[in-house]
């Protein structure tokens, strides 16, 4: 069976690589052998030992009868939407790192592929390396989940892991890791939170089987997050950390929020440091589970890309733990629906403002659960007499 | 389908109570309905609802055409073992969370379910409810696993995390584990490290396809950790935690030891604390993996037997990733094919005798990596001149 891949960039060049180099390994488990048929690129590369596998022109493989899975690293909506969406139609399996591609269009691909009989698998869309997207509906489907909690971005993870280890400011943090290429030069998409969104939205539309759109998410980055804020988190036995958080409630809505939170040393995803990326699951049944690995990177990411398709070789027909669907009603919740703690640090005394907080510091409060709209009449009421530093909710 | 429970001791009776109180998820997910048909166990149950479903023959069991699938949760080899063997060769798969019945007849097993087309699964033998065998299988099959290190057993690290803790001397913390039920009366099994070098075993001999018997492995309890060592530990920025670990080793053997490990309070194993369970995989593909969750617990291994229960309802036949060997050879390395750094306390200045030594405390040593024979060298030259207060490995 041939494989095609489609972009050969990071990933894609990785999946390429390992392809070639395990292919004993791989046609062990996949119980047949997969072999490199396409790579489909507009740039040229001519000095990788499979340039004769390169094309340009997508109906050429779609041509093929012997590619029987596609696996597509090009990254962002078009034309890797238009691409899967033909390779799906044609019956072919495809399997994806692009979490853009998923968040927006999951529904609709993994329904053409059911419709087919075929696979839609993006185990590298979300944790990178971490077998996490497997393990939740192959393990984890009867458990009864609950909440999750995930450090689901790198970038933003190693800028906090300097703040809090060298006392470095967010600016000179940010700086280090674009140096290092952990950040790109525009860092947008990492630092204001909007991957960690994306991947958020997948894992919510898995584990409850509905469509959460990015969008309709609350999504807050680390930008503003300074010295002051680490300093006093530090004393009070917190870390901070951009958490991706969803919750299912009583009425069977989806509470999701993402932004930085303070979180208690002790808990599991507090030392979670560096670019590393891990998910906290909260089940009925098994109580609290973690899976902690490298959340990007070429030889993590492709090796999730590799895993999957084995599982859509090896499978016979649609694994139909795989789908969400969309509905006509929005599955997101009030954004009152859930109370939180948050700490607040001010410029001046404003105990008298907030009964019942808990005093951490100078002008700095732990707040009783608090809605969405009980922490902005707070706010509101702060600002009437002075400046309101900071506003972090506690993630527990 | 119907399924048969034997043993209705903690794990077996959240088996049924699962089976019954999630049935429709179940059915959802196996794709059929699974009933409970049968519980076998030499004591009576009458306060429970499915009273009726008891028997003490197991070859009602097996006569019942209508049982598909036989879930173990008696314990120990015998009956166990002859049950097992009865239910794969009559063609029915079989899941468990026997420990010792996996690390000890798995390659028989394993090779009886192969030759019958059926499967015998066991993600509930290592780990409790956190999701680690099938994802090692699953999705790790073609990663190139090179090393494992794991808090195993949940009770020693209940007892060190108290130490640690609430600078609790050993026997108070064992006598406090004992009181809430964490400990049994004869804590042996668990404080030796028997629990932990079995479920090694089993890790070892899943992820690297051969039997690596239980009786091969060192292995060293938390019994001698004292005080002393807690502090010093503290003082330098370790934990101790017992460490289950396994290494292949570039000649294809492997290096197994289970013992209490120094670990850098960095690493991610460092705060697995109370009665959780973690495993740190390294893979050439991925990197460092880290699974976390309760090992133990009635709902959360009852959890993880229905996973296994519902894969076999699921397969088409048998998973040929589960599989080990037995080799007419033992795959362990020569105890002296893998040097570790040691943390050394003696009761005299014993730094002339460690060329290469850290002085980490008052006569307290971490020593350059050594051999087996050499730290036994090492320490008979400690022995001329004082005592050896204690001696624990470095994990790193």
């Amino acid at each position: 069976m041939k494989i095609a891949v489609l972009g050969h960039g990071t990933v894609g060049s990785g999946v390429c690589e390992i392809l070639i180099e395990k292919s004993k390994e791989i046609a062990k488990s996949a119980g047949k052998e997969l072999e490199l048929g396409y790579v489909l690129d507009i740039r040229d590369f001519e000095d990788v030992p499979y340039s004769e596998k390169f094309t340009k022109d997508f109906s050429a493989v779609l041509a093929d009868p012997e590619v029987g899975i596609v696996a597509e690293a090009m990254g962002g909506l078009e034309p890797a939407h238009s691409y899967v969406k033909a390779a799906l139609e044609s019956g072919r399996s495809v399997v994806t790192s692009n979490k853009e591609l998923v968040a927006e269009k999951g529904a609709e691909l993994l329904s053409i592929a059911r419709a087919h009989n075929a696979n839609f698998l993006f185990e590298a869309s979300v944790g990178g390396g971490i077998p996490l997207i497997r393990p939740l509906y192959s393990s984890m489907n009867a458990a009864g989940i609950t909440e999750f909690a995930g450090i689901l971005n790198g970038t933003t993870n190693y800028i906090l892991t300097k703040m809090f280890r060298f006392g470095e400011s967010y600016e000179e943090a940010l700086s280090g890791a674009q140096t290092l290429g952990y950040a790109e030069k525009d860092p947008s998409a990492d630092v204001l939170g909007w991957d960690a969104c994306r991947k958020a939205a997948i894992l919510s539309s898995l584990i409850w089987g509905r469509t959460l759109r990015p969008s309709e998410i609350p999504t807050e980055g680390i930008s503003k997050i300074t010295s002051d804020d680490v300093n006093l988190a530090e004393s009070c036995g917190f870390s901070i950390k951009l958490i991706a958080r969803a919750k299912l409630l009583e009425n069977g809505k989806i509470f999701a929020k993402v932004s930085p939170a303070m979180i208690k040393n002790d808990s599991p995803l507090a030392s979670v440091n560096d670019v590393f990326n891990a998910v906290l699951i909260r089940a009925e049944t098994t109580g609290e589970v973690l899976f902690y690995g490298k959340g990007a990177g070429k030889m993590p990411t492709a090796s999730s890309v590799i895993a999957d398709i084995i599982e859509c070789a090896k499978a016979k027909g649609n694994i139909k733990e795989v789908f969400w669907e969309d509905g006509a009603q929005s599955v997101f919740a009030n954004a009152d629906a859930v109370s939180e703690r948050y700490c607040i640090r001010t410029d001046y005394d404003a105990s008298m403002l907030i009964p019942g907080a808990e005093i951490i510091g100078t002008n700095a409060y732990i707040t009783p659960p608090l809605s969405e709209s009980e922490i902005t009449v707070l706010e509101e009421k702060i600002l009437e007499h002075g400046s309101l530093l900071s506003k972090i909710p506690l993630f527990e």
